[in-house]
């Protein structure tokens, strides 16, 4: 059927351009993040704590991702941290072409730690290598505890998991051991972190893991 | 660009296909229903509370669109109700064709009601009719009360907004007048329920609506 055959193009031409993402990466020392989850996981959230955390240990850039609004840029801005808005206008997740754009509109210099928080969607990102060192897939406890096991190719693509929204376990129906060891049968090599963006439970241990791996560079 | 071609090419064969489909609900007197939210916003949870509420009083009939696992059909059929699944092994939305091959695996005689448990995604199947009489978007309130905005297609394409588990209203950051000011204002005609499953709140005016339009059959 064509459409796969364009498909495919489509994700070879995505992928020559996340490789030269990638490069300019290293080539400047940045570690970059691409958070992914369903909408209102917390992907804005998480950066709002993890900037109150890290302000002025390292300087942090951010690109944004939405269907539509810049209401996350605005969110990131208050907190002075560079942030370049891409709007897909419907699109369901970030290209990696978007993203070498959204990179010439932003001042990169000292950059240790860039975020791009992707459209909030739990299946197509998976897909879509942007030059990422890692995919970094956020999951609210109020989404249920068999998510990895029905959104597979999220879990299998991110290298980090962050169970957000603990502060709600007492009132939803999520068991977090249930949810780990569905998460890891999926993909055995995550590394899991548990958060509450509400509390700020789990945010210095994630913190900590951002400020070892920034200080790398990978 | 080819694959906008390509895409309009999918979309125009989906629409001939979906206009059977809503030719064979007409002729039988079904109410079709196609559900769509989130992944984890409580759309098998809201189809559990509602066989409860209407059993005994209307045949319902249900397909399950899954990325992977049966565990939502399984869900079902603990109500004794018809239920069939497809999984879209990566497919990040329901297409018409694929409900029409559900429904020659159907038993449709004397079904009154039938929901189309769509994918868990905010974005792709807004863009997809399955000849549904309409779509009901489940936005729950953990999400936060700017999804509207940042996710409109999805608000304009649905009749029927149900704000789901306004039991966690006191523990999250959400507006529930924010909420459903932003929904109208993106649709203004859209009808809006808010309800528990956890509680039940909610769950009899929804299913009065169900009960109302499923007799008239459309």
């Amino acid at each position: 059927m064509s459409v796969i055959t364009i498909e495919r193009k489509v994700l070879e031409k995505n992928d020559r351009i996340a490789s030269r993402n990638r490069q300019l990466f290293r080539d400047r020392g940045m570690f970059v993040l691409n958070l992914v989850s369903s909408p209102g996981a917390g992907k804005t959230s998480l950066l709002e704590r993890t900037f109150q955390e890290l302000q002025g240990t390292m300087k942090i850039a951010v690109i944004e991702g939405d269907v539509q609004t810049d209401l996350d840029a605005q969110r990131v801005a208050r907190y002075g941290v560079p942030v370049v808005q891409i709007v897909t206008l419907g699109g369901c997740h970030l290209e990696a072409g978007l993203v070498e754009d959204a990179l010439k509109n932003m001042e990169l210099d000292g950059v240790e730690i860039l975020f791009i928080e992707n459209v909030g969607n739990l299946v197509c990102p998976a897909g879509y290598d942007l030059g990422e060192a890692a995919k970094v897939v956020i999951l609210s406890t109020t989404e249920g505890d068999d998510k990895p096991l029905k959104y597979p190719a999220m879990f299998i693509n991110s290298s980090v998991l962050i169970v957000n929204k603990t502060d709600l376990v007492p009132y939803v129906k999520c068991d977090l051991d249930v949810l780990k060891g569905n998460a890891l049968r999926i993909n055995p090599s995550l590394k899991i972190f548990e958060t509450s963006c509400f509390t700020g439970a789990g945010i210095p241990e994630w913190c900590g893991w951002l400020k070892q791996k920034g200080a790398g560079g990978q």
